[in-house]
């Protein structure tokens, strides 16, 4: 199980846009020559971000991609579902309810009843319930990380390089 | 990104061997009829979970599985690192040295610093940081949940009908 490539690159762009608030937009070839990344496949993910209303983007020569709201306000786990979804991780496809559970599944349905399996059924199971709770600690995590958080605990030089590279990148192109 | 359906079929055979603990091996044509599994595909689980130290396979007309110590000494991280690996789900790939960060990283390497970046890379990135930290919480709840909760939490009718359908299977069969 692995998170798909789209993730790192998504969560480093916006960190990226974060770190150059106020620049202006950015172009994917600009974000792409940055992380030396694939600008078609690049693309594709911040057309996912901006979908999710994480990045706006404004057509033309001088266009290209901006955060569509402040850094403080937007945080890793928005990020993360725009590229790789909502949905759960673990998928509980109920096989209690086959072979062995399959009887009382079927009696309950019939009968109405046969010992509490309609009840029992209607629960989730223990299993679905511990990995959703698992799931849910990990969401609440990046949920409380915002880029704004994540650009304050990036070294100074570092964000300064970048907004250098971007500035020098901007007068080469324009 | 989705958990292989083997997570889901490996959990259910361990928390219904911990159901029927001190009831003997169980076999894997069992265990496979018991939910509707296809057999072949649930034993290759089975035998990465007895790799893996958590079930122990008896040879033999009378073989099969059980597990491999008690059921308050399993946690549902254990079983998912068995099947999944213990690899994190997000993998950082280093990409903020390409690109824009390539110089400063060269810089570092070849006369040992353009203002701090060899140390700036020496740590992980804020990304990969939090991230990591998520996941952490991930397995933390998962290390926190035994089978023996697990069977606890299961309605008592349940583990009564798995529990008589694998004595009359077993009748029948042998």
């Amino acid at each position: 199980m692995r998170m798909s490539e789209g993730v790192e690159w998504s969560l480093h762009c916006c960190v990226t846009l974060a770190g150059l608030e106020g620049g202006g937009p950015v172009s994917t070839a600009r974000l792409a020559a940055s992380f030396e990344l694939p600008a078609a496949y690049l693309n594709k993910r911040l057309q996912a971000l901006v979908r999710a209303g994480i990045l706006s983007s404004t057509p033309g020569a001088r266009g290209g991609f901006q955060l569509a709201r402040p850094p403080e306000r937007i945080t890793l786990m928005d990020v993360v579902a725009a590229i790789e979804g909502t949905e759960d991780v673990f998928r509980c496809t109920e096989i209690r309810r086959r072979g062995a559970g399959a009887e009382a599944s079927g009696a309950s349905g019939a009968s109405g009843g046969s010992g509490g399996s309609g009840r029992e059924f209607g629960r989730p199971c223990g299993i679905s319930t511990a990995m959703r709770k698992a799931e849910l600690a990990w969401r609440r995590e990046l949920a409380a990380q915002t880029l704004a958080e994540v650009v304050a605990a990036t070294p100074a030089s570092a964000v300064e390089r970048t907004r250098r590279w971007f500035a020098s990148e901007r007068r080469t192109h324009t």
